[in-house]
């Protein structure tokens, strides 16, 4: 269905057509692949240049060797229609058309836009763009966008965004949440490749577990519907989506509601077709972080572990108010509990372990609940305490227990943690409970994040 | 009304029941106030010990010298009723009580309560707590509870803390927000003293600017909803209310339904009597965190500067949803921002200047617009060029302007930075935009803060 889009993925050639000496994408693009290890797999291209960054530069496309499955186009607007002709000529049949000026710009670039693409449907070309970054893919290192290099590290997870500048700055801040990419495809003015294609193509790619998108209208809003219908069944997918003209031309208006109305459409379509919204940007990083580690929970039963009843609290009413259960204890853990429970600790779940030394063995003991089907750990201790027992060795660890450890006691179980106070002792937790443990700072979008795996898994 | 509570922030000399050289309160708080610089106005009680930190420790209460106006209470649950009988007989009216074992513990904590109660009533004693740790006062260094050297750093925000726990690791994480406190409580189980007395003591403080209050239950629901009537026409309240043991009921119940009445009860007084509800911890601190920096805003008109158009849509969103506006341009500022434009640069609110270099003069032309109440500016840049040009001197400085001296030309104009990306480049927006901006990494949460502003003002 999609699989023209690998030669996107993985060419095993490259045109890039208007390398350039003068900064931008020209200039940095080539030097980007050169250092990821494409330099033998790249061919630059522009008339008035014979070297670049070391590299040979050719004086048309006609003249790149095989093999080559992929051009990417930086050159200005006005000439992108004559470079697909070029290139449609050399047999290429996947272009990226990076340049801006286009549907983006007005009444003159929309009739640029349509003449480009007359070209490419006469060549049969496939393109993603114009006024895009293009594509990364982690795996063999091909990116045709300056990313940062630990940007750059393979992961699970797949990204499709309308807008390039943000896909680019989405990626410059998900390693340090430990999100790390499969593969990333910003799509721009969508003058052919649309959302659809890719989230086809990243439904079958085995590297990718979880698709974000963000999407500031759908390219063909029944398609979309089908499309996320098909894909969601065997993949999350997480969507952040802007009401990009609505809302400017709803504030203009002041109150003409005609936005809140849309967007109620689309809130119905991604229901409907199983994809999970997100209310914000921050909520979308935290789902993903959750649906990137934690396994599918069987049921909708939560387990509250903490050491403050009033964070306890908060995590308990964003869970319920988002779809999930707080079943009582079995018998068999509230007993477990019981035993060597100082007299004011009042065992139920949300089970609020205070200082009482418990906190390990209550998340062990909700861990192994058959009555629970996954858990949320709430860990915080005053900073004071912290810092007044580190001189004797005592770390969180000695508070809170070896919780990497504790987790796998039920692998099968999603888990989260979340803690606050101190960046300190938020970053002890953080290598505490390792790269597998999706770590939260505030309570409800922890509750919230292991709602939306229900949300996904009941579906 | 509530002036009795001025003993407890700034007693003349304390008595601390229950000094002891066992690890805990009774060791550890007379050790922080001896820091702070209070062991000569601190009097440590206890029969069987002598000294303690280098300081006198009194047999009884009776025996402290004069003056003294204060008493903190650290005994077991049991000895209370005595101790405070002592602590009347001694003319002590004002008495933190920060042991537990009382209501919270059950029925015989319950019966502890209302004879400790009864004690206090015999003797006119004013009572915070039991079960709580008492109050800060960072103006004259006064804690009765361990905390951290940096959040005793004086600051303007008043806080107002059920849970003691709570409030202690909420103060441990404030100052790396860039709040500070200027007093804070926590009440504990209310067996006297409660928010709506401490809500009227920090209407009158000078030095608190804005309330932040956590409240699992009101003690009194008719005289808090008349209380924070009277406070919010003086100052902005925010408050972060769970449903405590109603989430924990409507979740052990399956979905009865009751929590979400009683919170919908909760959600009109707050917003009949003027408070601002933080639908999360989160969002509580960023509300505050504008709040405390920020002047009210004229109206609600909000102009949006940007060099992403997808995040600006997303502020657009979030900040008409929330109740503001974004009004089209002056016709001023539109001709201002067109001349020296590129081309595809659309001159309309929000205001995407991308990589044009006109970011500087966007945000200075949106905040002098008469047509705009208050700004947003939304600040991303991918990181590979951050990274890139910082060798040539480039910085965000280059790209994104002076901040805090732009934002200096309309003082009276609320204003909030979104800044997404690298942890490095939002430290760097961080330090651009100094202490008196308040700097958030997602654009939906400081359009909601501004929208807030705007919530209090129109009142």
């Amino acid at each position: 269905l999609s699989g023209f889009l690998k030669e996107f993925f993985e060419p095993r050639g490259v045109a890039l057509v208007g390398a350039t000496r003068t900064p931008g994408f020209g200039y940095g693009i080539p030097l980007m692949l050169k250092g990821q290890g494409w330099g033998e797999r790249l061919y630059l291209v522009n008339p008035s240049a014979t070297e670049l960054h070391g590299m040979k530069v050719y004086p048309r496309v006609a003249d790149v060797p095989d093999p080559v499955d992929l051009a990417v186009v930086i050159v200005g607007a006005a000439a992108v229609p004559g470079a697909l002709n070029e290139i449609g000529a050399r047999g290429i049949r996947s272009v990226v058309i990076e340049s801006a000026g286009f549907a983006e710009a007005g009444d003159e670039g929309r009739a640029l836009q349509e003449k480009a693409l007359a070209v490419a449907r006469e060549h049969g070309i496939r393109v993603i763009g114009p006024n895009c970054v293009g594509v990364v893919n982690t795996k063999n290192r091909f990116t045709t966008v300056e990313i940062i290099e630990e940007a750059l590290q393979p992961g699970n997870v797949g990204i499709i965004a309308q807008s390039g500048v943000f896909g680019n700055v989405l990626l410059d801040g998900l390693h340090e949440r430990g999100l790390h990419v499969a593969k990333a495809v910003t799509l721009g003015n969508r003058m052919d490749v649309n959302e659809c294609d890719v989230l086809d193509y990243l439904r079958h790619d085995p590297d990718t577990r979880v698709i974000m998108m963000y999407l500031e209208g759908a390219a063909d809003g029944r398609r979309l519907i089908e499309t996320l219908g098909r894909v969601t069944r065997d993949k999350p997918v997480l969507v952040l989506k802007s009401g990009r003209t609505g809302a400017g031309r709803a504030a203009a208006a002041s109150h003409t509601g005609s936005m809140s109305g849309e967007d109620a459409l689309y809130d119905a379509a991604f229901a409907q077709s199983g994809a999970i919204r997100a209310q914000s940007l921050e909520e979308l990083l935290g789902f993903a972080r959750v649906f990137a580690t934690q396994p599918l929970p069987a049921g909708p039963r939560l387990g509250v572990v903490t050491s403050s009843g009033s964070l306890g609290a908060l995590a308990a009413d964003a869970a319920v108010s988002a779809g999930l259960e707080l079943p009582a204890l079995s018998a068999a853990t509230a007993q477990k509990m019981r035993e060597g429970a100082p007299g004011w600790m009042n065992v139920k779940n949300p089970l609020d372990v205070g200082p009482s030394g418990l906190y390990q063995k209550a998340v062990a003991a909700m861990l192994q609940d058959p009555a629970v089907d996954m858990v949320l750990a709430v860990a915080i201790i005053p900073f004071a305490v912290v810092r007044q027992f580190k001189p004797f060795g005592l770390t969180p660890k000695t508070w809170f227990g070896d919780l990497a450890s504790i987790r796998a006691l039920a692998p099968h179980k999603p888990f989260a943690l979340c803690a606050v106070g101190h960046s300190e002792f938020i970053a002890d937790m953080a290598s505490l409970s390792g790269p597998s443990i999706p770590l939260f700072t505030s309570p409800e979008p922890a509750a919230r994040a292991l709602a939306a795996l229900w949300k996904h898994q009941r579906r």
